[in-house]
């Protein structure tokens, strides 16, 4: 009896079942493995004892496991628990191991960003040192992009997608008045810039919006965005800027911080998003219309519209996770290797996952313009492939028809 | 020599161009009909003498015609100017029927909401007593659905349709969660409750969310908002608030107003949206996490995930309204009315403009059940096919192919 389990952590995205249905699928066609389980809410369902029979779910139901496939966020839950050190809290990896033992686990999947492939690098360590035949492996998943290793994360396409296809809604939004307007759309990203400059997607022949794009990756400077404003409003009407939730000055002070005047029940600021923020400083400077744009979760769980590259993507990496551990690898994420630019290829390899582990990618300098309020061109060529084509989802009652996740309301 | 001119007034819908594809089309098929002009930016653009010739645009070019069908907003850019008395201002009267004479403008579409309807109503009014020969129609939209004598307005469907999705993914993207939390999801709406309300086609087998759903057309009690969450709460984890920005307590005050600590320049009170504002109430009052999304304008230019059924609509009004101008009517609104029920079947038909103009329709009573905080399954009835049916437009360099609008852009 050889068994697998699989869970997910973190943040949703519009892909990570996709790459569970990978996993899945994979280890159902696979000699090696017998069954697939669940654990609910990552690794805290491992600990808990609280899983799904994926077997027995899917297996005699192929229908409902490709409508996973085209589900955003967590089938299985998620959680943000970071692993304890072994040294301080070894009862908990003894907990995690028995449960293993006694299910006939031999491999773990780990679908989640930063703390998730920290926790698969515990394990993985753990697991070789007290000489436990269980295969660790991390699969890739965050809209943020910010996993290094890798050349991009399964979710950050679908995100930058939403991004860019509401960007692009908000300047037809926004042109049709004959009057002057400043729209701020605050972006999610609190230390890497990726999905602010997925923004930049957007532009069209016609369409030139965003017009500015800010990241968190150069010190923003209030004086000169103002100046920048009042410059492009000498040749046009409306102005569309995209700007990070973590943009910060010089001394890396959020500019979200920087004007409050709301206090909660014990008196402490309550920190107005970067967009308001903005808007509200524009407004008092400028004698124009100003509004701003929060695209808030929407952005990180729009399976409506998905990129079809990230979905195939996202199922790849959950197939090669198990190709990789039925070979005996442990201690590895499934990494995304861009062989050709264009015409684009990618192929999945396994990296070290303590390359990973506990580090952040943020956006490269030459992938930024000079005056840092703009993407270039090398950005464009690197992000233009992983928005490319459409989810294939089904509607039902003029919705879409999404996999229940009832086990998710106890 | 007989044209006709067409124009488009107010806040965007998704299927706004679906309407002026409906005139562009059969005004192109008519033979009554020689060239087919549009004025920019509403009424303005007659006034203006700024007109675009959709004949020489359009006339040899089918593909761009059926991408004007999915583009939303407006193609010929919008205005929000009230078309003054007769009585006080006649040089504006004589300024736009000089113009049509001058064009040779037989028939007048105006597509908008309630101020259009009054600007159909005025100007029909003033061609008949000063017995000149121009037809004038009014074509409906607004994502507010609050025209009266129409079953429902084109454009609320579409935006109904991406409230509803929103919602279930808002759903997918917090039961992942094993905490307590509450979302709140403020839509548009300022005095009629029908976006709001669409919230409720959200619900599946497994989400029941919104858990609650507020329209301004029931005075909103906070005190009751907060014991109905709690009493919630003792049964459910995650509970989500669908909340119209436009709900009031029962006096009329706005909720939105209520509580606020932000100024500005001249230090005045900066309103919080109704979201924020019930976000910190709850904050402050329950132990749990508590967050807030505005869909904000998102939610009427949402074009990749409109309604078929509503684009479909759209376009027969349009062409009806060509058809009943040129069969000698003047002073008419295009209509939708339903036949059945179910199966759903609708017809359009001609109603006095001035039924129309400057009415309001709220949400009748019984779409609403007796604690003011859901809608009732004659709501549902009523609004399910509305949302039927997936748009057809075409995708470009992963985003949305919509038509070039970069005459707007001057």
């Amino acid at each position: 009896m050889s068994n697998c389990i699989v869970a997910q952590s973190g943040g949703p995205t519009a892909v990570i079942n996709a790459s569970l249905y990978g996993v899945i699928e994979a280890a159902f066609n696979h000699p090696k493995i017998d069954t697939v389980y669940g654990a609910l809410n990552g690794i805290t369902g491992v600990l808990d004892d609280n899983t799904l029979n994926l077997s027995e779910i899917f297996g005699h139901n192929h229908e409902t496991l490709e409508q996973l496939k085209y589900t955003p966020a967590m089938y299985l839950g998620s959680c943000r628990y970071k692993l304890p050190d072994y040294s301080k809290d070894p009862a908990t990896y003894e907990k995690i191991f028995s449960f293993f033992n006694k299910k006939s686990i031999d491999y773990f999947f780990y679908i989640g960003g930063n703390d998730s492939m920290d926790t698969v690098s515990k394990l993985s360590k753990y697991a070789k040192e007290h000489q436990l035949d269980v295969k660790i492996i991390g699969i890739p998943k965050t809209i943020d992009n910010d996993l290094v290793e890798t050349d991009h994360t399964p979710g950050y396409g679908s995100a930058a997608k939403y991004v860019a296809t509401s960007l692009l809604e908000i300047a037809h939004d926004t042109y049709i008045y004959n009057l002057e307007s400043v729209t701020i759309v605050e972006i999610m990203g609190r230390n890497a810039g990726w999905l602010t400059a997925a923004a930049a997607l957007a532009r069209t022949t016609y369409s030139t919006a965003p017009d500015l794009i800010y990241l968190p990756e150069t010190p923003f400077d209030v004086y000169l965005f103002i100046e920048r404003i009042k410059t492009l409003q000498k040749n046009q009407k409306n102005i569309i800027v995209a700007v990070s939730e973590g943009i910060k000055d010089k001394d890396g002070k959020y500019i979200a911080a920087a004007v409050s005047g709301s206090y909660d029940a014990f008196g402490h600021a309550r920190l107005s998003g970067v967009g308001k923020t903005l808007e509200y400083l524009l407004a008092d400077q400028l004698g124009c219309k100003v509004r701003s744009i929060e695209l808030n979760v929407l952005q990180r769980a729009a399976g409506h519209v998905a990129s079809y590259t990230d979905i195939q993507e996202a199922v790849s990496v959950g197939k090669a996770a198990v190709e990789t551990a039925t070979q005996g690898l442990t201690g590895k994420m499934m990494a995304i290797k861009r062989l050709y630019a264009d015409p684009y290829v990618v192929d999945i390899q396994p990296v070290n996952v303590d390359l990973v582990a506990n580090h952040e990618k943020e956006v490269p300098k030459h992938y930024i313009n000079d005056d840092g309020d703009d993407v270039t061109t090398d950005f464009m060529d690197y992000a233009k492939p992983l928005i490319e084509g459409e989810t294939r989802l089904n509607y039902k009652n003029g919705i879409p028809d999404f996999i229940n996740i009832l086990h998710l309301k106890r």
